[in-house]
């Protein structure tokens, strides 16, 4: 596969100085339209040691106007990071639309280092490359650019360059030289790259390989490469996947779904005051000591509230917020994005408050908009929200692979009970800020709810993260089978009968482990 | 100073169900209020131990609507937060214009422990409140409301409570037994409690002391509080201080400082091309090698490039950023803020990009911004700019005490050389983008922007945080001042002849021991 990067092409230091004025001026009128466009960009810089990745980065930050230019190295794990599913550090340094991020490694640092170091084999390396194509896939349906740019040297060239190196002053080797012995095995680490390459050299993604040993040849490769993939990107309308994602799922169709589930539900039942109070001071009780437990062993917990308007979601709430102490829950109502949000995909508001190690974050409302209100309002087009599924699906099982013990709640009233709150809410004063003109034109697409949340039920309740459908007309009911879910849950898992905790060792994976490991 | 909480209040059921209803609606109407008037309001929960400081926040989230209301407690101290200075997890917690943040002990909590446990003595107490006092000072004349509830028990009360906590199933008391002994130095804890609220019980941001043995006495006291002091700052305009802070520096005004500063420049001075070369590469390898040792001492930098427009800050900026390996710095050009960024006090969004321990952080542009284009062109009023001054050197005096090296460069040229760079970039393809009409419009205003620049370096020419003033119309020259009293600077830090280290022993200063510590 590297053949063609061990010609020995190199460019003189006249042709250089000649064609790089011209470049620089095209480049930074493409970066312009990338800000017109709003099309955020995401430069991968990897390839064998020595190859000059550091060098290519300067020249990319000399040739391109710096704002609106970011560049982020992997290394050194915050516990910020290491308390949080793997790919919250580079969540964190995704590039807003019209923007570029040079990301040296990126998401592909990790798995090389540790398939190569011999921490996992092939087949964990496959399924991690797996996720990458999946991830790069979600980044460029969204709109953005990811160009792959893959160093490489010739065995005898890399000895050279270490040799160099170890000899200038200004080399970092003798800062890290643990890294010296990639060239020892420099046949292994050609094995361990191509099948990474080979992997994920998507049609939408493709990777350039660039032969590195000449300086002049290199830097201008990569100016000339990305200009043309930027002015691609540009020009064609957004490369779309040939079926929507989400139809990869051999699932019920949302028709057939409407008539099987929340119909189901039996929304007649109730709980008297007197058993109320028992269970609700009993669980309470239960859910601050389990709470506790899982501060102790670090297990952070997820909690997303969705349901029909005035279907009970802030008092169900409330009865959690109660029996926890407050240092141990956020609770996070989900209103509009801000402009910061609006500029990044979709998902990235929610990575950006996953809770730390031990932590409960409740969100009121969720990602899950999008393939509620975005679906039948129309915000989102039906591609955006199709393919939604899978991606919420592996942002899910992201956060439960990490250790995170994630629940989800759909409070379903009748039609006749919402009406009676609405009415409710109107008459109370402190409750009308609550009901809104869009709460009762929501109520109109009662319909158009109900397939949403049938589909989104179906495609969405994995065996990692199901859902919890609750009978929401009577509101002590509501909220002692919401707190019952949760001890349930929380008890499983904190006493180590947690199955998804096997998922957590894969290949790329430098995260603690979780449940007090 | 707590007679007055321990006369043993309280509150009927009834009293309470009677009064708690209109005082929701109220509250909801206020905080509606806040978002129509953009004020931001921090409320901090403090207090003895057991006075059920959590209760008071679940009801407060009860009350309000939890649409732009955030709570926030500080313990565990991530290692993000522990490598950089200690008030960077405040400003992460801030509210934004027209929202809540109720915060558990705030920037109180460490003070009074670390007082409390013997480990400062009062001197070091009160230099700490002093910090607080201008902290709070600083939001208050942003805009924000600042509310601070102090909840407080009689020491038979608090160990009646502390027994029953210790029975109720729901206590955390089984899993922080260690802040059971508070209790036991019932008298200690009050007199540092006591000194803490003299000194930090300003007009502007009162301590509201509320006796917390009865808990609907106390609940109902904070709703009643809160709402009296939102309504109040809504109706009364922003509470002036007397002066401006700046004015209590004893400095020379900027007419006479005119004079004495940028004029003392010797713009003529110039450096040969084969001077330039040898002495490039020679600070370029050293500078390598001192920002790896300040890698693995642990040391940030933070290096800020002011300058005329034109005055070559994004040169000598490449300069050194060709010098340091991409994975140790980032450069961070300063544009327009976003609306996140817009919707908190000015400094906030450069609190955000405060560096890591070992990494150097390149300011194109920076936070003198306040007090040199938006004073010229009047973004910001006469009190704003004014008091910029003493907020900035806080700024810096509080990371060249956690242990960062801060560098802060002003490039002048003269106004002939800028004319001619100012026509060279009209003219060369590959530059235009750097050259606006606003860049003309502002060399208009010389004068004024001479002035503010010199009122700038005379004010903010800290012992700590030195301006070098480096004379740009010969690049070569300019570029290697810069590298030359970079690398002096660094070498000066590192070798542990730092005077500023010791600063960093403060009461409150959980954070790590910077150089190596």
């Amino acid at each position: 596969m590297f053949e063609a990067t061990k010609v020995g092409r190199s460019v003189s230091k006249e042709e250089f100085k000649q064609q790089r004025d011209e470049l620089r001026t095209q480049l930074l009128d493409a970066q312009r339209q990338l800000r017109e466009t709003r099309i955020p960009v995401v430069v991968i810089v990897a390839g064998v040691e020595a190859a000059g990745k550091g060098e290519v980065v300067n020249r990319l930050n000399e040739w391109l106007d710096s704002r609106g230019l970011q560049t982020f190295a992997f290394w050194n794990l915050s516990d910020e990071e290491r308390e949080r599913p793997r790919y919250w550090r580079f969540w964190r340094t995704l590039p807003a639309r019209g923007e570029l991020a040079v990301l040296f490694g990126g998401w592909y640092q990790a798995p090389i280092e540790h398939r190569f170091k011999g921490l996992c084999d092939d087949a964990a390396l496959d399924a991690e490359l797996n996720r990458i194509v999946n991830f790069e896939r979600m980044l460029i349906q969204d709109g953005a650019l990811v160009v792959k740019f893959w160093f490489h040297l010739s065995e005898r060239d890399q000895r050279r360059r270490l040799k160099e190196l170890s000899r200038d002053d200004r080399s970092r080797w003798k800062m890290l030289p643990e890294k010296a012995h990639f060239s020892e095995h420099y046949q292994l680490f050609e094995h361990v790259a191509e099948r990474v390459i080979r992997h994920t050299d998507l049609g939408i993604a493709p990777w350039y390989l660039i032969e590195a040993t000449d300086s002049r040849y290199r830097d201008l490769t990569v100016g000339k490469t990305l200009l043309q993939a930027i002015r691609a990107r540009i020009q064609q309308p957004l490369p779309m996947e040939p079926a929507p994602a989400a139809d990869a799922l051999n699932l019920p169709d949302s028709s057939s779904a409407q008539i099987t589930l929340l119909d189901q539900l039996d929304l007649t039942r109730t709980l008297e005051h007197d058993e109320y109070q028992t269970a609700l001071k009993r669980l309470q009780a239960e859910l601050n000591e389990l709470a506790w437990t899982a501060y102790k062993q670090r297990r952070s917990m997820v909690l997303v509230f969705e349901g029909a308007d005035a279907g009970g979601k802030g008092g169900a709430i409330r009865r959690i917020t109660a029996a926890v102490d407050a240092r141990l829950y956020r609770a996070i109502p989900v209103a509009a994005p801000t402009d910061e949000e609006k500029a990044h995909h979709y998902l990235w508001r929610f990575w950006r408050h996953i809770p730390r190690a031990g932590q409960m974050i409740i969100y009121d409302r969720s990602w899950y908009g999008r393939v509620l209100v975005e679906r039948v309002e129309g915000f989102a087009n039906d591609a955006e929200w199709r393919r939604a599924y899978n991606e919420i699906n592996e942002f899910e099982e992201q956060l439960v692979e990490h250790g995170a013990i994630l629940l989800k709640f759909w409070l379903q009233v009748s039609e006749d009970e919402q009406l009676r709150r609405f009415e409710d809410r109107a008459q109370t004063p402190y409750k009308q800020y609550k009901i809104t003109a869009e709460d009762w034109r929501n109520r109109e697409k009662w319909p158009q709810y109900k397939a949403a949340v049938n589909e989104m039920v179906a495609r969405t309740s994995t065996e990692h993260a199901p859902w919890s459908l609750v009978e929401g007309n009577d509101k002590p009911f509501a909220r002692i089978k919401v707190l019952q879910t949760l001890c349930n849950r929380l008890r499983v898992a904190l006493n180590g009968e947690d199955q998804f905790r096997s998922l957590t060792n894969r290949c790329g994976d430098e995260g603690m482990k979780p449940a007090g490991g």
